[in-house]
């Protein structure tokens, strides 16, 4: 925990909305000049196995395809051009955005060579792993560059395919204008998971330089679902978040204090209940007796108290009951999102979708959740983003909220149930 | 849904209690008349293992061990005494209860032949794993026949290793006096999970012999862990619940209308999410527009619909946060258990947390939590079973509870939130 709202603005100035869930990418063949050339041959193969790909999808989902694409069809040019997505980012309010690769979710057709971005795991093949998200970030740091203040754009560090080339990477990544994360393949597959003592010197790395490092969904147990994709969407949150319970209770933010992690685009209603439960397991009042011994030492603080400093959550386009819940999940940890270009999210409706969900929310935490969050995770520009929310980010009278509704002091403390219901203490360190 | 608490019966009458989760089980070399002697010397083997189990479990955890057996002594013989289990069952007002395997969770002293039990799926010789459950089930078939009225045995079914054995076993379980389930392994590791139709005369032929089908906690995805215990506490849940949605989801309670699942003791707090992430991604509403064409016509009602019909929930002691969501997450669904004679569950103070617990909740809901959802479920005999209660059962004064609280009309609807917050229509066979 964080946040002390004390200091937060309730007036009607507008909100710096940063979309913590944003995406670009070229389309496959214009990946070309980016890649290695001794890797062009597997790429032409892997350019037509993703125009093949294109065709399955619409042979199966066909309609939907065809109005998506022409009901957006500027709009979707803006992922990989910046003039077209700064208009689009404007039009829905969003200051600075939070970006990621894949920017075509629909038919696959921005995606970084050899599936290097959302389904970097399933690359068998260590070298072209690396080729392919190489290819990808020294684009995004071109693309990136071209707004520093307002793009924050996330590299490709494939970290179960080489620790020696992860540090590479992440050293060539590191300082680069507007970059400022790295996202790591969501499964380890065959590789050790990423509590493993094997991937601390990537943490470190990461800590220093300042790179958040993030998992979004998009991968899972595939061989599990006997090809019914409604199991795959139902547990996809599940396949995204482990990792931040790896590295919770493995340690690793105590031992790499600076490092900081986000978990991308499965949502935040899981967080809740096992914080609950992680809290009242691992923490003071350690319930499960006959593991004391194996679970003793393992983390400094309780489980909740890291989210917010260390762990933030890239919530995206948030339901009405995650805005709900927020107070528990996190009110200094969750980050709004678009998810534009793709479908999932609130492009191209966000200043509908806002007015909708966020009317009954106070000005003080609404600036929170939508831009503040984000601001402290990536160590963002504030006030040059302010300068941007200045010309285009909605006012709370906007979004219809009543400028006198003010977050009770003991939000956070009533919200988190558990720690009267179990007897635990209130973190001492925390005041809200 | 299923329930209507019209004909609840809210006067000082005792409660019928059955823990929906109790386990029971013979010493590792009791087991040895009941094996196939084919298999003695890999079962001397076994027997050897369990011990050096033991004297490891010791020297990590020794005095939590050894002041558990101290405190414990006599009630743990109950695991497979069944005078003494009577009498430790009376003294916790318990009438009925279902059984499974591994009476012994401390030191794994009590588990089937080569691990059968709550492990089976990490055996790797199908041979054994049926011997195993073999021995197991003849051993429950006689202990469970000492008393069908009460006791309530799974029996051990490795199905992963065998659809024409496992057909075998599960007509050799039918019909037993006091057989009314089967355990199926939590884990299918390298073979088809359980949606795929392989298993489909499985899930027929416990539907036609009214075997409830069950996963219960115990395995997960070891490997992911490096041996961080916490991380496997934490997800273990997951790995127990995945069952669930594979049957619903892929439409067999559709196919087999009379099959009945149980998962248990891995709490009920993940249901409610769940349910809501269900019903408004596959149901009426479907949200996730561009998966529509691939997610059609999965299943005939809302997932939620099937809760408290053929699905139900071994909640084990529920938390009091749990027994709070009871309308969420299955007021029809949710059966309250023991986990006797385990220590993570209210055994040996049954009387004391369901005074604690039970107290701000209605009579009529306190009855389907603590033993008529279970006498649902199982088919079990409510009258004999009153004759027991009559005898032990603690009455709704024994319990503190205000004999004129009545649960709203519309409790359940209330609870289920997302069916006013998505716009869905409410199912019109369900009245509560």
């Amino acid at each position: 925990m964080r946040t002390s709202t004390a200091d937060v603005d309730h007036s009607d100035a507008p909100y710096v909305i940063v979309s913590s869930d944003t995406h670009a990418g070229l389309k496959p063949e214009e990946y070309r000049p980016y890649l290695d050339q001794r890797y062009r041959a597997q790429f032409d193969e892997w350019v037509r196995n993703r125009h093949q790909h294109r065709v399955l999808i619409e042979e199966v989902n066909g309609d939907y395809v065809e109005a998506w694409e022409r009901d957006n069809a500027e709009g979707l040019r803006g992922a990989s051009d910046p003039a077209i997505r700064d208009r689009y980012l404007d039009a829905d309010g969003v200051a600075g955005e939070i970006i990621f690769a894949d920017g075509d979710s629909v038919t696959g057709q921005e995606s970084p060579p050899f599936g290097a971005g959302l389904a970097a795991g399933q690359i068998t093949d260590p070298e072209l792993a690396f080729a392919g998200a190489r290819a990808h970030n020294r684009w995004l740091a071109e693309f990136c560059a071209t707004d520093p203040v307002r793009r924050a754009g996330v590299g490709l560090v494939p970290i179960i395919h080489g620790v020696k080339e992860s540090l590479a990477e992440i050293a060539w990544l590191a300082g680069r204008p507007g970059i400022r994360g790295v996202m790591v393949p969501t499964m380890w597959h065959d590789k050790p998971s990423y509590g493993h003592p094997m991937y601390d010197p990537i943490w470190a790395a990461c800590a220093d330089a300042g790179l958040v490092v993030h998992t979004h969904s998009g991968e899972g147990d595939w061989a599990s679902y006997n090809e019914n994709l409604a199991q795959f969407v139902l547990e996809v949150p599940f396949w995204t978040h482990r990792i931040l319970w790896q590295l919770l209770l493995s340690g690793k933010f105590d031992r790499f204090p600076d490092l900081r992690y986000v978990v991308v685009e499965c949502g935040s209603y899981w967080l809740g209940d096992l914080l609950w439960k992680a809290d009242t397991t691992f923490g003071a009042n350690r319930k499960v007796k006959k593991l004391n011994s194996r679970t003793k030492g393992l983390i400094k603080r309780l489980p909740s108290e890291y989210i917010g400093t260390n762990v933030f959550i890239g919530a995206s386009t948030m339901s009405r009951e995650e805005i709900r819940r927020r107070h528990t999940n996190g009110i200094d940890a969750l980050m709004w999102g678009t998810d534009y270009p793709h479908p999932e999210g609130s492009w191209p409706n966000t200043g509908e979708r806002l007015r909708t969900d966020f009317r009954d929310v106070s000005i003080g935490d609404t600036r929170l959740l939508l831009g503040l969050n984000a601001v402290e995770c990536y160590r963002l520009d504030r006030t040059a983003l302010q300068g941007v929310a200045e010309r285009i980010g909605p006012r709370p009278s906007d979004l219809g909220q009543d400028p006198d509704l003010r977050t009770p002091h003991d939000a956070v403390r009533t919200a988190r149930w558990w720690f009267d219901d179990y007897g635990m203490t209130w973190p001492a360190e925390s005041t809200s």
